[in-house]
């Protein structure tokens, strides 16, 4: 037996000689930024004595068994290609970084189409790969789970967990327009103050901006229409009986929400809703020895740290080399991580790292700043150290975190396409030198570390109470029970407004008849 | 220097010796339960070093500076006769009780709005008192506060603090129809699944439940608009410049609403709303030795605890006698607090006090069931210690926690001007005898008990979050800032139809214009 199960067999033991209420957990993650994430909670759970299992295939591309010790991995033969996931993200990257700017906004949503379709394609076949695998599915139910833990970001974990017959958790940064939260969660989203997710809009709206978000609202909900039609077919094709991807989702007795309200715009919400934002944050570790030389060689002046994340490891020419010329300009050490050939305008202040451990650079006492594409893992990382970013958003929800970043006063916005030397170096030394961008970003951290509950520890402890108590139905909103008409009461103020006419009806009716019948005795009387 | 005194100096040096981050609280109470439950916080405030002055004044009636070392006091002078406050109360409760149920639908809502104008006009002479009593105000000025806590149910705390210039934080259980947290906390109530307070409804409603809650919703409107307006003109006056009493209400940074998804129905709610249920609930400490040994010679039969709360202390003969000849025939004892004349029916198993430790009798191993009133706090009680109840409710939010308990299997409900003494019989051998209800009130229990942070440290902590940021500004809903049909997105739905009718206007146009051309040309072309 090698030593990472010995040890996973020593944690359980220890679990169950000692408080006898260690569960065993199934994971059905989503890849790159989302499962960093969820490891962190997947780590946790190990470390209070859970047995973690979680399905990975050969698409994965940043699920690594090999660096996981003491979560057990189960690999899910698939029939895609093992490249098929990170060359459709390369591709929809690539298209979305240079050429989407340049779409009209017709084009825009076409190719956007067509990308959720070819993903949602790719989906389909991992999570048919997976609930049609008899021998697979039959160790699943062997094992026993006591909870699923599924990225709501991505459909199946929900018909995974009804075909196990188990209850589920879902991990969720964010989905465009909301609309499964909203659908699947009966989350309440009021267009009126609470912008769309993708729609780069605060919660401070003009009426144009209230117009805009509604049509985002609409353009969303038609959007998914079409996506989630294909699921409820292949759902109620698996399960045997008519039902959709929003009623098998419904199902989740905990929706963690990676965010919280230093990060997000106060909004309602429901009590199955927990807000989970920057649980992956830690205190700064000691960097490498090369790394430390390098940041304490800035002096008083500090340094910048820049990463566009780990789905964007190089960038065209062009774009590297106005990055680089206007890095060369600041006082500042800049550590940036980049991948791709050496920009010839780079300054003798900037070095490149393949990767660079990013939370402990930004809590370093020497870090002035952040150059993000705004990831909501990166942006937590500052705000917990507090640390003023330029925001430079590619894709996905980054053009919003940095859109909230910006209003509440942490961070300068720039255009990756457009953006020139001129624009990056004043952003820089903007948010650098001016106290308001540092003192907002202290204040934001100073509420994200001031919670009642510790965002990883939340965490665990609903995953943990959904196993202790076989779900968390006291949480569940009577909503779920509703039709779309029933919930907005449009059948009782049609009813109302029915009632109101008749009464309005038969009063006048009775009005015009006594009205006529006296004033033809009147006549009458006249007439004798 | 007495010893009280001495003792709140010694915390508070302390505090400013150790974590340096006391701070001092005013507090406006409610009186009767109200102040049993908030006391609970304040002990814990002054626990923590904090500083309370509690704001009281003659017409006080449970609010007893003696009983309450370590929290200052501070008399403010009123021109209220002394006993106001209870005889009000007394009158109101004797005829909810008795002469309610033989009203008509009309009748009943007269009289409580009758009831709720004499209650607003000594609210609004207390706070006049108050707030125009410039010494007083300038000894509170001079105080330096850094949060004053209210009880939302009434009005005056919102001024105060808006005079005082401090952030507040609210507690409340509940206002009728919510009208308060939804007007003036933002607060989102869907009629179609929320049950308004004081509906008796449950999340679980038909069709016809659903029109009458719409009708409860329209009628708590309209009622508290007739409250309102005075208080709009009062606070108006006071600050100086137009404002509504929502308005000022709406500037609470926090509301510590004293329930939670054991009691309460899931239902949306908003950043800045807490919920701490139960907040009072402790383990239960040794009964005195007479009150021991009566509940000990019940032996396995088990003891019955029996209370109609802080405001009701007798009966009329008839009802005590049909109660105290049910509670006869059980083979339990039974522990009944009643301050009015001895029932000729009472059972030698069944023992009257003036006053009993409710919380150490229903945490006792020998309680069996409890009957109540169905005020919260005793609820709470109940739920903590897992009691299953027969719920006798009287006025006020307490048919609607009766209502829960029972729709969540942990009570049975009476109606307490109808009852017979049969039916009391039966609902306690159900209740006691029937698994059910234990199992539901444990299943109750257990969730109470499993949250990740304990009622009163969140309600603490949130008191203490506001000192310490001087208020909870990222909490504030952007809702605050819009008007009703801004919110309801009224106005943008409105231009988006009229958008789309001039689009269908002008393209029906432009065809009727080219086909009456084209079949012009046509008989041109025809005739030449």
């Amino acid at each position: 037996m090698s030593m990472k199960w010995t040890s996973v067999l020593m944690i359980q033991l220890m679990c169950y000689f000692s408080s006898g209420s260690c569960g065993k957990v199934v994971v059905l993650p989503m890849d790159y930024s989302h499962w960093m994430n969820v490891k962190t909670i997947l780590d946790e759970l190990v470390h209070r004595g859970h047995e973690v299992t979680v399905l990975t295939s050969s698409i994965s591309v940043h699920i690594d068994s090999s660096k996981s010790s003491n979560i057990k991995f189960e690999a899910c033969p698939t029939s895609l290609n093992k490249n098929s996931l990170e060359v459709f993200f390369k591709k929809m990257i690539n298209e979305w970084i240079y050429d989407f700017p340049k779409y009209s906004l017709w084009t825009y949503y076409s190719v956007m189409q067509n990308f959720l379709k070819e993903y949602s394609d790719i989906m389909e076949t991992q999570c048919r790969d997976i609930v049609l695998n008899k021998k697979l599915m039959t160790k699943l139910q062997e094992s026993r789970f006591d909870v699923l833990l599924a990225d709501a970001v991505v459909p199946c974990g929900e018909l995974l967990a009804e075909l196990l017959n188990i209850p589920f958790v879902y991990t969720l940064r964010f989905l465009p327009g909301n609309t499964h939260e909203k659908y699947s969660g009966g989350l309440p989203v009021p267009p009126s103050y609470v912008p769309v997710v993708m729609s780069e809009l605060t919660d401070q709206m003009t009426f144009v901006d209230r117009v805009k978000n509604m049509l985002f609202v609409l353009f969303f909900d038609f959007w998914f229409q079409v996506f989630d039609e294909k699921w409820n077919h292949f759902y109620s094709e698996v399960l045997g009986r008519p039902t959709t991807l929003h009623e098998t989702m419904g199902k989740a007795d905990i929706w963690l929400l990676r965010s919280y309200w230093d990060l997000e715009f106060p909004r309602p919400f429901l009590p199955n809703f927990v807000f989970v934002g920057g649980l992956q944050c830690k205190p700064a570790k000691p960097l490498p020895k090369e790394m430390e030389d390098f940041v304490q060689s800035s002096e008083e002046n500090g340094v910048v740290v820049f990463s566009l994340g780990s789905m964007v490891s190089n960038l065209t020419e062009e774009r590297a080399n106005v990055i680089a010329s206007a890095l060369a300009q600041i006082p500042q050490k800049v550590l940036w991580r980049y991948d791709g050939k050496k920009p010839d305008t780079l300054g003798s202040n900037t070095r490149l790292y393949k990767w660079i451990p990013q939370n402990d650079l930004l809590g370093h006492p020497k870090t002035k700043a952040f150059i993000t594409h705004g990831g909501a893992n990166g942006v937590y990382e500052a705000i917990h150290h507090g640390i003023p970013m330029v925001g430079i958003p590619l894709f996905g929800d980054q053009p919003d975190n940095i859109v909230h970043m910006k209003t509440k006063g942490a961070a300068v916005r720039l255009d990756f396409a457009t953006m020139s030397t001129t624009d990056l170096l004043n952003a820089l030394e903007t948010v650098i030198n001016d106290p308001f961008y540092k003192e907002n970003a202290m204040r934001l951290s100073r509420i994200h570390h001031d919670q009642p509950v510790k965002p990883l520890d939340q965490a665990v402890f609903w995953i943990e109470f959904v196993m202790r108590h076989k779900g968390a139905k006291h949480l569940r909103p009577a909503v779920h029970d509703l039709t779309w008409f029933q919930y907005h009461s449009l059948d009782v103020i049609g009813f109302m407004l029915v009632c109101v006419a008749t009464v309005i009806f038969i009063t006048t009716r009775c009005c015009l008849i006594c009205c006529q019948k006296y004033t033809k005795t009147g006549k009458e009387k006249k007439r004798d």
